[in-house]
């Protein structure tokens, strides 16, 4: 249930490629710089079954209206993903739609695959529209650097490489996000990989972020689609770097068949971690990142009530600046939980950050100032709310009852930073 | 309805005095920094029909419980208000409690009059318990400081001068806000003034905002509840600074007759007036204020969605940092009316910003880029968003079916600023 789930042991970290049967190359086509890759293409030449979490976003983008269509036609069944950065081509209207169409015709003329087998988004400035006379001469570039795989051998033009995939989708990110697992299941090596694409905008219900996962497990679409929700719960939807939710918001999960059948549960599992993993890459790379924050919540009446809780603690903009300082301001905490909505008693909230046991019984625990202190300035800050007097829980701590996931969530977030401020207040200049 | 609303002919701009019978003093305790004010006494002696809206955050401060208690003992009347600066009596169990219960005991004792006729609040950090040893013996000596008001004679000291009273109940706050109306009624002169702090922790609902609003007209005390409600309604619960509610916001208001009878509609209105110039106040003076943002939403089917998108593109974090670079990033504000959880056509919204047309049709419409820039570069930045198709509307512009208050609502904010963020970074310490 933890984004910070630990490793069983039939599902293994894995080195940084592409399950069998998938190959990537990049391009540049100088959508918003010169110079740097902002094309990326994932081919699977045997096809794959494909499931997609789109934007709820109304300015849904064109690439996304695209998407959707094609698995529908298709029916979860995809042979290739092409994704650019520098742009969102959201907000276009109909030659936004048109040039999304065109990107796409280009890709399935190359590989010689049907046009509803292609998947496509972009990410970047929203209302501009894709500059055309440079991503389509490059686009057939990019499917003939698509060379056969050469399993174990890993350069920077890898086509199984996730790295070069993963950079070339970055937008304010500045690192590649990469995750990928292998498990072991009646003898066969299953493989589950992963990129993303973060930074900014993310937040429950996603954002401006692009993931894609691909495995060369054997599964039915229903069975994919359910993992990948599952996966996504987990992950995705309990981060936030703004609370904003952008236009391009998509998780694509393919999977090819190539290694055989695998149990359903380690499947789930290994998906799971991939996501997690990438989700605190994402939170870890949010803009003008300096701490994270994880807000665990226990003993709410409803696991919906725990999340809203949690949520409203990390995603408040007094406790992320208070996160920043390493201000020991716990009243925010404790006044943001107040706020959520959802109903207990004052008295009954237990605030613990770190080890340490800030408040209770309605008012603040004599606490060592300095060890208070400490607990306010890592790297990554852990706040723990109860919401049930210790005597009521089974365990006599706070801390003891968070498995009980009927009524307990979690929150990551992180601390806001002039320099987010800095970042957004000048993007499109 | 608008926080800018014009001033009819029998409402009219007054000096910044308390209406008659109400004299204030301020005194120093102390209480977070020495030799500044932080004590502010408002004092009826003839006593007033009161009302009050409280937070509703579950860790509502030990004083806003006492208040709540005494309003309701007292079925809505008063005699004075105790106000605190520097430290909020918030999540401080029992002994908070105890602390503002002694605060109001002497300073019923030093006026004479019932414990159940004061009213009390505090505002600054929370969790920290309020320093008696100072703040009792300083009480007598500001209940010394109300004089016999001398009408006319402004001097910084002057019991009925706002000033003093504004300036002691700041924290953030790099000005005092007041705000003074008269109106004229059946020949007779009535005033409602009122003062505000704000900074930070605004949002609907309120937040950390403690505002007072006194006239001198006669009214009965569910009248005056309903017209403040309707002033918070149009004025504090449309503005936001950081999103945060906190444990102490209250609007106080109180009527003590000494002018007699008053046409509701028209106190009605001087309420509002007062109201909004104070919530307009607060927003313009938030933490790290550099440009203040008004989204006027109109079209939409209920005023509470018209209500909800115009928060939701007000509060995002992303279109506040674009304000305060003066960033045309029109695409956040699309994308987050597109998140708002209301439902329109994508194709139907048209954007303007101050006077420029946008986006509309579902595309960009083709702007001149410098006064797009310009329009993004005010000190004061107008954002409008139709929902409704113009030709379905019966004007032909958006811009024209404002005032169907039905359908249209708006709320205002302030840029997100690198300050905001210093400044909350480090506020304990």
């Amino acid at each position: 249930m933890s984004i910070a789930a630990t490793l069983e042991s039939s599902v293994q970290v894995a080195s940084l490629h592409w399950p069998r049967g998938y190959s990537s190359a990049v391009g540049a086509a100088a959508i918003k710089k010169a110079g740097r890759d902002d094309l990326a293409l994932l081919y699977i030449p045997e096809g794959a079954v494909a499931a997609a979490i789109f934007t709820r976003n109304i300015f849904a983008a064109a690439p996304i209206e695209l998407s959707r269509r094609h698995l529908k036609i298709s029916r979860g069944h995809a042979s290739a993903l092409l994704l650019n950065s520098g742009c969102a081509n959201a907000a276009t209207g109909p030659r936004g739609l048109a040039n999304a169409q065109e990107c796409v015709d280009i890709v399935a003329l190359a590989l010689g695959c049907a046009v509803e087998s292609v998947l496509v988004n972009s990410t970047g400035v929203i209302g501009v529209q894709l500059p055309m006379e440079r991503i389509a001469p490059e686009i057939p570039h990019v499917v003939q650097r698509l060379a056969v795989a050469t399993p174990l051998e890993v350069t920077e033009r890898d086509p199984e490489a996730l790295e070069p995939f993963a950079r070339a989708i970055m937008t304010t990110d500045t690192t590649p996000k990469m995750s990928s697992r292998t498990i072991v299941c009646h003898g066969r090596t299953i493989r589950v990989s992963g990129v993303a694409k973060g930074a900014g905008m993310i937040r429950p219900d996603m954002a401006t972020m692009i993931s894609v996962i691909a495995t060369d497990a054997a599964v039915d679409a229903p069975t994919l689609d359910r993992i990948l929700r599952h996966a996504a719960d987990a992950s995705f939807h309990r981060i936030s770097i703004d609370g904003d939710t952008s236009t391009n918001d998509s998780v694509f999960a393919f999977a090819n068949g190539a290694a055989g059948m695998c149990d359903e549960t380690l499947l789930a599992q290994a998906f799971r971690e991939v996501a997690c993993d990438l989700a605190r890459r994402i939170v870890c790379d949010g803009e003008g990142f300096e701490r994270s924050l994880r807000v665990r919540v226990c003993g709410a009446a409803t696991r919906a009530d725990a999340l809203q809780v949690a949520q409203t603690v990390a995603m408040s903009l007094l406790v992320r600046t208070a996160i920043t300082g390493g201000d020991p301001n716990w009243g925010r905490i404790i006044a943001a939980a107040g706020r959520a909505g959802v109903p207990f008693h004052a008295n009954d909230l237990q605030l613990r950050v770190g080890d340490i046991l800030i408040f209770a019984d309605g008012e603040p625990v004599v606490a060592d100032k300095a060890a208070v202190r400490a607990a306010f300035n890592g790297h990554h800050v852990e706040i723990a709310i109860s919401l049930r007097r210790a005597s009521d829980a089974h365990g006599d701590s706070a801390t003891e009852s968070y498995d009980a996931s009927l009524t307990s969530d979690e929150f990551l977030s992180c601390g806001l930073t002039t320099e987010y401020v800095r970042i957004n207040a000048d993007y499109t200049t």
